[in-house]
């Protein structure tokens, strides 16, 4: 267990110490929630700002060139592509993570429909964040196939011959669990199965290569660890082998291969410019656009394989600091590195959900997850080693004082 | 045709005059696109530093409680409904026009399949808005449906027994020109149909009764006259006696009955709470609450009738100033009052493009829609009197002058 002192003189070596002036935390507060909600970039207010009063308010309607807005999407998703393995042109940011898997997942079983009809399975885990299997759920009943949900270790004996798609989220939103994306694309392949990545906890956190690893669809949050602010928009990717051959159903007029032509025939853009839809949403997108920013700035320092090192040292720190002095905790991520993305989680029996509001009090803010996941992000490019130390030592004060035990920290809100 | 001191005595006298106070209007500009784009509303800029500043910055992920956030959509439709005679928890702010009615026509069309699986027609209008179009095209592929597109007066014709849904948008966005709502569900009803409008350069510009005219399903946009900023969130609503009946195929997380809990299998919020999917986007509903609220501040002075009589005398005034001076365009819109929404439109057979052009460089901001369509909205929020004949003797000095002709107004941008 690393000691204060010691946290201390790993954050005078940080190579990456000064990305944290990147962001506007507040004081007093140590965010262990980028993986929820990421910090505000110091930029995105000015930015923001200025679409609003000088591109809407005095622009208007001519900003749309003038100022760039159609580009939008695509400026953004190839910034987005930079630190996934994507190239230029391959990535847009748009809509909702949950709209954009309705759109991969429905190609992709067109796709299916086309190459290999007998197969009639999606293939998840059980544990995948529920609006992924709730999509899939939906897609599959209106187009014919099966939903089939599995716990992690029984996936791979699931890749046969009857499954269409493998549908996961490559870390895990409760235990931060990291599948081996090329391995099990590769199997997936093997099997005759298109695989789609839903990176909402990778995207900005850990090192991705979707080329690399041959994958065939993949969408993502713009809010956790990319920044973009709350709602943000989220971004699709599709492997150029796919991306034309057929289109998805959400076939807005953005996607549209001439938008202001106004014909009637739906003709789609070349390109991942189909996965767009409805007019984008640009304040949104600026916002996003600062954010993605703060982890491309990272890039002269080491880029996302310098985050990572130190992101496995902070989580590596905690999982120790709390596992040694909070006997009553579980831990329920990964103590192996390889297996861990970007956050720790341990489990309670009972009162997991007060303790983190009982460190919220504190300033440490972290998040619940139901049943009984104490759930901790940690973002290196704003986390110090001595933030790591104070968090595990207030949670040692929540559990020994009892403090949790508090009526105002056992009264439930709507989100944790 | 009136003069310009007759202009400026129309504007002494009106009583909403003085709502025109709560727009940034660029100094030098008349904007007549308040149906692409509406202006930037005063108290936009400073809700928006304050949803980033304070609401993200500070509050971070604890906003989505303290801040209200989860309640947005339903906040924000709650006073769009007000606007489009649905009734408090009928409406929601979400996702995009296009998204929108995919969600609306797929739950039509599940509804259709279960009680009159005859019916195979969606019908609509062969120059409504190409997004509605392409998705309806979309939907009826995927779903086994046929798409059937009639000129404005073949469409009574079609509502028999093979019709299944109605799919209109209520203003043309062309044209101007206006369907009447109750009179059209009145014959789809007889047909056994159910009808989807949207209500895109309706809602905040013209008066709206959905639960009158006993309509079924509703769309429409934040950014045209709801003033809600670019790529604002839209709107969704559904009868009251079908929103419980079925989900829709985009059935994510947020339209969960339990999204807390992170339950595998999808159960739907009760309600209109069920057309939600991904996380709200909060920046922007924060603008489109701004911008509806503009439209909210005339209730005191009459409401949307009050608006609609202003937005008459402006359409009109320009319609016969410009038919008076400008003998090369040919109007467009319909003269009759009844059946204008709050544009004008004039077409020329080759210059259109260029005399939009020319205007804007004089600082007045229409747009032209291809192939031949100058296009004017009139916003009675903002617009006055004088803007009206200023705007007319523009448009008159552009093709008197030739202006129009300059090389630079001919040059084709993505966006007009």
């Amino acid at each position: 267990m690393i000691d204060r002192p010691q946290a201390a003189a790993l954050d005078a070596a940080d190579p990456l110490a000064r990305l944290r002036d990147q962001f506007a935390i507040p004081p007093g507060v140590i965010y262990l929630d980028g993986n929820s909600l990421g910090v505000l970039p110091k930029t995105a207010a000015a930015r923001v700002q200025q679409v609003v009063q000088q591109e809407w308010g005095e622009g208007l309607i001519r900003s749309w060139n003038s100022a760039g807005w159609m580009a939008l999407p695509q400026r953004v998703g190839d910034k987005i592509g930079h630190l996934i393995g994507a190239a230029a042109g391959e990535v847009v940011a748009a809509d909702s993570t949950s709209v954009n898997l309705f759109k991969v997942l429905s190609a992709a079983l067109t796709i299916c429909k086309a190459d290999a009809p007998q197969k009639k399975r999606i293939v998840s885990e059980r544990s995948n964040f529920p609006t992924d299997l709730y999509i899939a759920e939906a897609v599959a009943r209106e187009q014919g196939f099966e939903l089939v949900l599995a716990e992690w270790a029984e996936i791979p004996a699931l890749l046969d011959g009857r499954c269409a798609v493998l549908m996961l989220t490559q870390v895990n939103y409760r235990t931060g669990r990291m599948h081996d994306m090329a391995a099990l694309t590769k199997a997936a392949h093997a099997a005759g199965a298109l695989t789609i990545w839903d990176l909402a906890h990778s995207a900005g956190a850990i090192p991705v290569d979707l080329n690399g690893a041959d994958a065939d669809f993949a969408i993502g949050c713009g809010y956790k660890y990319l920044n973009g602010g709350p709602g943000a928009p989220a971004f699709v990717w599709v492997h150029p082998r796919h991306v034309d051959r057929f289109w998805q159903p959400l076939a807005g007029w953005i996607g549209h291969a001439a938008p202001f032509e106004f014909t009637p025939g739906y003709r789609p853009a070349a390109g991942i410019a189909r996965y767009l839809c409805g007019t984008p949403s640009v304040i949104g997108l600026a916002a996003l656009e600062c954010g993605v920013d703060t982890v491309l700035a990272a890039e002269p320092l080491g880029g996302m394989a310098a985050l990572r090192k130190k992101s496995l040292a902070l989580t590596r720190q905690f999982a120790e600091h709390v596992s040694a002095v909070c006997p009553s905790l579980t831990l329920a991520s990964p103590a192996e590195d390889a297996q861990r993305g970007s956050q720790v989680c341990f489990s309670h029996p009972t009162a997991g959900y007060a303790m983190v509001q009982a460190l919220i009090a504190r300033g440490v803010i972290g998040d619940f997850r139901a049943p009984d996941i104490l759930r901790f992000g940690f973002t290196p490019l704003y986390l110090r080693h001595v933030d790591v130390f104070d968090a595990a030592e207030h949670l040692r004060a929540v559990i020994d004082t009892e403090a949790w035990r508090r009526p105002e920290f056992n009264q439930r809100n709507a989100v944790t």
